[in-house]
Protein backbone atom coordinates (compact mmCIF):
# COMPACT_ATOMS: atom_id res chain seq x y z
CA UNK A 1 0.00 0.00 0.00
CA UNK A 2 1.31 3.19 -0.79
CA UNK A 3 0.51 6.56 0.69
CA UNK A 4 0.64 10.05 -0.03
CA UNK A 5 2.07 12.46 2.27
CA UNK A 6 -1.68 14.70 2.39
CA UNK A 7 -3.07 11.27 3.22
CA UNK A 8 -0.71 10.72 5.64
CA UNK A 9 -1.82 14.24 7.28
CA UNK A 10 -5.40 14.02 7.09
CA UNK A 11 -5.23 10.21 8.81
CA UNK A 12 -2.96 11.71 12.08
CA UNK A 13 -5.05 14.58 11.98
CA UNK A 14 -7.90 12.38 12.98
CA UNK A 15 -6.21 9.79 14.45
CA UNK A 16 -2.60 10.30 15.25
CA UNK A 17 -0.90 11.56 18.89
CA UNK A 18 1.50 13.00 20.00
CA UNK A 19 3.14 12.00 23.67
CA UNK A 20 5.38 13.59 26.42
CA UNK A 21 5.09 11.77 29.58
CA UNK A 22 7.23 12.42 32.53
CA UNK A 23 7.44 8.94 34.14
CA UNK A 24 8.77 7.64 37.44
CA UNK A 25 11.86 5.40 36.75
CA UNK A 26 14.02 5.00 39.56
CA UNK A 27 16.53 3.52 37.55
CA UNK A 28 17.08 7.16 36.10
CA UNK A 29 19.80 9.27 37.68
CA UNK A 30 16.62 11.89 38.35
CA UNK A 31 14.24 8.96 39.38
CA UNK A 32 11.97 10.10 36.78
CA UNK A 33 11.95 9.36 32.54
CA UNK A 34 11.25 11.85 30.04
CA UNK A 35 9.02 9.64 26.93
CA UNK A 36 8.49 11.11 23.91
CA UNK A 37 6.27 9.33 21.60
CA UNK A 38 4.03 9.36 18.37
CA UNK A 39 0.96 7.54 18.12
CA UNK A 40 -1.29 5.80 15.52
CA UNK A 41 -3.76 3.16 17.08
CA UNK A 42 -6.13 1.25 14.63
CA UNK A 43 -8.43 -1.77 14.54
CA UNK A 44 -6.54 -4.50 14.35
CA UNK A 45 -8.18 -5.36 10.98
CA UNK A 46 -6.35 -2.41 9.81
CA UNK A 47 -3.21 -4.13 9.85
CA UNK A 48 -1.96 -2.98 7.08
CA UNK A 49 -2.30 0.59 7.45
CA UNK A 50 -0.18 0.76 10.16
CA UNK A 51 2.53 -1.23 8.49
CA UNK A 52 2.29 1.32 5.71
CA UNK A 53 3.08 3.84 7.99
CA UNK A 54 5.97 2.01 9.12
CA UNK A 55 7.32 1.31 5.83
CA UNK A 56 6.97 4.87 4.74
CA UNK A 57 8.62 6.57 7.58
CA UNK A 58 11.07 3.60 7.86
CA UNK A 59 11.17 3.34 11.66
CA UNK A 60 8.69 2.43 14.31
CA UNK A 61 6.69 -0.60 15.68
CA UNK A 62 3.50 -1.97 14.97
CA UNK A 63 2.23 -3.33 18.62
CA UNK A 64 -0.94 -4.45 20.81
CA UNK A 65 -2.67 -1.52 21.86
CA UNK A 66 -5.74 -3.26 23.67
CA UNK A 67 -8.20 -5.73 23.34
CA UNK A 68 -8.92 -5.54 19.73
CA UNK A 69 -6.47 -2.21 18.59
CA UNK A 70 -2.75 -2.17 16.94
CA UNK A 71 -1.10 1.14 17.43
CA UNK A 72 1.78 2.12 15.18
CA UNK A 73 4.69 3.75 17.71
CA UNK A 74 7.87 5.66 17.18
CA UNK A 75 9.67 6.50 20.79
CA UNK A 76 13.44 6.35 19.25
CA UNK A 77 14.72 10.34 19.46
CA UNK A 78 16.94 9.85 16.66
CA UNK A 79 13.66 8.64 14.23
CA UNK A 80 11.29 11.00 16.17
CA UNK A 81 14.20 14.12 15.45
CA UNK A 82 15.12 12.84 11.84
CA UNK A 83 12.09 11.44 10.14
CA UNK A 84 8.75 12.19 12.01
CA UNK A 85 9.36 15.69 13.13
CA UNK A 86 10.42 16.98 9.74
CA UNK A 87 7.74 15.11 7.80
CA UNK A 88 5.00 17.30 9.84
CA UNK A 89 7.39 20.79 9.70
CA UNK A 90 7.01 20.35 6.01
CA UNK A 91 2.99 18.54 5.91
CA UNK A 92 1.58 21.00 8.37
CA UNK A 93 -1.42 19.15 10.46
CA UNK A 94 -4.42 21.22 9.81
CA UNK A 95 -6.33 20.11 12.99
CA UNK A 96 -5.53 21.90 16.50
CA UNK A 97 -3.44 18.46 16.90
CA UNK A 98 -0.89 20.75 14.88
CA UNK A 99 -0.35 22.60 17.89
CA UNK A 100 0.57 19.40 19.73
CA UNK A 101 2.89 19.04 17.54
CA UNK A 102 4.70 21.56 17.82
CA UNK A 103 5.25 21.61 20.91
CA UNK A 104 6.50 17.83 20.72
CA UNK A 105 8.75 19.52 17.98
CA UNK A 106 10.10 21.54 20.47
CA UNK A 107 10.11 19.10 23.45
CA UNK A 108 12.45 16.86 20.99
CA UNK A 109 14.87 19.40 20.31
CA UNK A 110 15.34 20.11 24.00
CA UNK A 111 15.69 16.51 24.80
CA UNK A 112 17.98 16.29 21.46
CA UNK A 113 19.91 18.87 23.27
CA UNK A 114 19.76 16.27 26.52
CA UNK A 115 17.94 18.42 28.77
CA UNK A 116 15.71 15.56 30.08
CA UNK A 117 18.80 14.52 31.71
CA UNK A 118 18.78 17.29 34.35
CA UNK A 119 16.39 18.83 36.70
CA UNK A 120 16.04 21.99 35.02
CA UNK A 121 15.36 20.74 31.98
CA UNK A 122 12.62 18.33 33.29
CA UNK A 123 10.52 20.72 34.84
CA UNK A 124 11.28 22.72 31.63
CA UNK A 125 9.59 19.87 29.39
CA UNK A 126 7.12 19.47 32.22
CA UNK A 127 6.01 22.94 32.16
CA UNK A 128 5.93 23.04 28.35
CA UNK A 129 3.85 20.03 28.13
CA UNK A 130 1.28 20.98 30.40
CA UNK A 131 0.10 23.05 27.36
CA UNK A 132 -0.85 20.07 25.40
CA UNK A 133 -4.56 19.15 25.45
CA UNK A 134 -5.57 16.28 27.77
CA UNK A 135 -5.56 13.32 25.00
CA UNK A 136 -1.96 14.29 24.66
CA UNK A 137 -0.79 14.17 28.06
CA UNK A 138 -3.40 11.39 28.92
CA UNK A 139 -0.45 9.01 29.18
CA UNK A 140 1.34 10.50 32.02
CA UNK A 141 1.47 8.30 35.52
CA UNK A 142 3.80 10.33 37.43
CA UNK A 143 5.48 13.81 36.80
CA UNK A 144 8.31 15.16 38.21
CA UNK A 145 7.20 17.93 40.71
CA UNK B 1 -8.47 26.66 4.44
CA UNK B 2 -8.15 24.77 1.18
CA UNK B 3 -8.43 21.40 1.85
CA UNK B 4 -7.07 18.70 -0.81
CA UNK B 5 -8.39 15.75 -1.88
CA UNK B 6 -5.79 13.35 -0.53
CA UNK B 7 -6.20 15.29 2.92
CA UNK B 8 -10.02 14.88 3.10
CA UNK B 9 -9.67 10.95 2.69
CA UNK B 10 -7.19 10.44 5.13
CA UNK B 11 -9.25 13.05 7.30
CA UNK B 12 -12.48 10.53 6.36
CA UNK B 13 -10.53 7.26 7.27
CA UNK B 14 -10.00 8.21 10.55
CA UNK B 15 -12.77 10.48 11.78
CA UNK B 16 -16.01 9.81 9.00
CA UNK B 17 -18.63 7.88 9.45
CA UNK B 18 -21.32 6.15 6.60
CA UNK B 19 -24.64 5.68 8.63
CA UNK B 20 -27.73 3.75 7.49
CA UNK B 21 -30.35 4.49 9.67
CA UNK B 22 -34.27 2.71 9.70
CA UNK B 23 -36.24 4.43 12.61
CA UNK B 24 -40.20 4.23 13.43
CA UNK B 25 -41.74 7.47 11.89
CA UNK B 26 -45.73 6.69 11.86
CA UNK B 27 -45.80 9.73 9.62
CA UNK B 28 -44.30 7.23 6.70
CA UNK B 29 -46.70 5.40 4.89
CA UNK B 30 -44.90 2.01 5.54
CA UNK B 31 -43.83 3.26 9.21
CA UNK B 32 -40.61 3.34 9.01
CA UNK B 33 -37.98 5.91 7.67
CA UNK B 34 -34.56 4.89 5.87
CA UNK B 35 -32.26 7.71 6.85
CA UNK B 36 -28.84 7.91 4.82
CA UNK B 37 -26.10 9.98 6.27
CA UNK B 38 -22.29 11.02 6.31
CA UNK B 39 -21.37 12.84 9.38
CA UNK B 40 -17.61 13.84 10.55
CA UNK B 41 -17.47 14.79 14.83
CA UNK B 42 -14.99 17.04 15.85
CA UNK B 43 -14.51 19.29 18.91
CA UNK B 44 -16.03 22.46 18.54
CA UNK B 45 -12.47 24.21 18.57
CA UNK B 46 -12.10 22.66 15.28
CA UNK B 47 -15.16 24.00 13.57
CA UNK B 48 -13.14 25.31 10.90
CA UNK B 49 -12.51 22.05 9.62
CA UNK B 50 -15.95 21.04 9.45
CA UNK B 51 -16.66 24.15 7.55
CA UNK B 52 -13.93 24.06 5.43
CA UNK B 53 -15.68 20.18 4.27
CA UNK B 54 -18.71 21.84 3.38
CA UNK B 55 -17.42 24.54 1.40
CA UNK B 56 -15.35 21.66 -0.42
CA UNK B 57 -18.30 19.74 -1.13
CA UNK B 58 -21.06 22.50 -1.15
CA UNK B 59 -23.31 21.23 0.88
CA UNK B 60 -24.21 19.43 4.00
CA UNK B 61 -24.55 21.64 7.88
CA UNK B 62 -22.03 21.68 10.62
CA UNK B 63 -24.52 21.36 14.11
CA UNK B 64 -23.93 20.76 17.42
CA UNK B 65 -23.23 16.82 18.24
CA UNK B 66 -23.07 17.06 21.61
CA UNK B 67 -21.44 18.66 24.75
CA UNK B 68 -18.28 19.61 23.14
CA UNK B 69 -18.71 18.34 19.67
CA UNK B 70 -20.04 19.39 16.36
CA UNK B 71 -20.43 17.15 13.75
CA UNK B 72 -20.81 18.23 9.63
CA UNK B 73 -23.34 16.42 8.00
CA UNK B 74 -25.24 15.25 4.89
CA UNK B 75 -28.23 13.50 4.52
CA UNK B 76 -30.02 15.14 1.20
CA UNK B 77 -30.22 12.34 -0.93
CA UNK B 78 -29.51 14.01 -4.22
CA UNK B 79 -26.14 15.87 -2.26
CA UNK B 80 -24.96 12.37 -1.40
CA UNK B 81 -25.79 10.97 -4.05
CA UNK B 82 -24.14 13.99 -6.81
CA UNK B 83 -21.31 15.26 -4.53
CA UNK B 84 -20.02 12.39 -1.55
CA UNK B 85 -20.62 9.25 -3.33
CA UNK B 86 -18.67 10.36 -6.24
CA UNK B 87 -15.79 12.03 -4.01
CA UNK B 88 -15.25 8.88 -2.66
CA UNK B 89 -15.58 6.88 -5.13
CA UNK B 90 -12.95 8.91 -7.20
CA UNK B 91 -10.54 9.16 -3.99
CA UNK B 92 -10.47 5.60 -2.59
CA UNK B 93 -10.78 5.03 1.12
CA UNK B 94 -7.92 2.74 2.19
CA UNK B 95 -9.06 1.97 5.56
CA UNK B 96 -11.65 -0.67 5.96
CA UNK B 97 -14.19 2.00 6.30
CA UNK B 98 -14.08 1.91 2.28
CA UNK B 99 -16.44 -1.30 2.76
CA UNK B 100 -18.53 0.73 4.75
CA UNK B 101 -18.51 3.28 1.94
CA UNK B 102 -19.13 0.35 -0.54
CA UNK B 103 -22.10 -0.50 1.39
CA UNK B 104 -23.36 2.78 1.85
CA UNK B 105 -23.46 3.87 -1.92
CA UNK B 106 -25.29 0.51 -2.75
CA UNK B 107 -27.70 1.88 -0.60
CA UNK B 108 -28.05 4.98 -2.13
CA UNK B 109 -28.55 3.88 -5.77
CA UNK B 110 -31.72 1.23 -4.14
CA UNK B 111 -32.38 5.01 -2.68
CA UNK B 112 -32.39 6.74 -6.14
CA UNK B 113 -34.30 4.22 -7.44
CA UNK B 114 -36.86 4.83 -4.57
CA UNK B 115 -36.62 1.14 -3.04
CA UNK B 116 -37.14 2.63 0.80
CA UNK B 117 -40.54 3.39 -0.23
CA UNK B 118 -41.36 0.47 -0.65
CA UNK B 119 -41.60 -2.94 2.29
CA UNK B 120 -39.24 -5.22 -0.04
CA UNK B 121 -36.71 -2.04 -0.85
CA UNK B 122 -36.72 -1.45 3.00
CA UNK B 123 -36.01 -5.29 3.70
CA UNK B 124 -33.63 -5.54 1.31
CA UNK B 125 -31.77 -2.19 2.49
CA UNK B 126 -31.75 -3.76 5.88
CA UNK B 127 -29.88 -6.76 4.83
CA UNK B 128 -27.39 -4.79 3.07
CA UNK B 129 -26.97 -2.45 6.08
CA UNK B 130 -26.06 -5.52 8.89
CA UNK B 131 -22.89 -5.74 6.68
CA UNK B 132 -21.85 -3.07 8.09
CA UNK B 133 -19.52 -2.38 10.74
CA UNK B 134 -21.04 -1.91 14.74
CA UNK B 135 -19.95 1.80 14.28
CA UNK B 136 -22.18 2.27 11.18
CA UNK B 137 -25.47 0.98 12.81
CA UNK B 138 -25.23 2.20 16.07
CA UNK B 139 -27.23 5.15 15.47
CA UNK B 140 -30.25 2.79 14.28
CA UNK B 141 -33.02 3.15 16.62
CA UNK B 142 -35.41 0.51 15.53
CA UNK B 143 -35.32 -1.32 12.13
CA UNK B 144 -38.42 -2.73 10.04
CA UNK B 145 -38.09 -6.15 10.78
Amino acid sequence: MNLEAQWIVGFVDGEGCFHIAINSNQEMKLGVQVLAEFVVVQHESDRQILEALKAFWGCGVVRKNNKDCLCYRVRDLEQLKTRIVPFFEKHKLKTRKRIDFDTFRDVIALMDQQAHLTLEGVEKINQIRKTMNRKGISKIESSSS
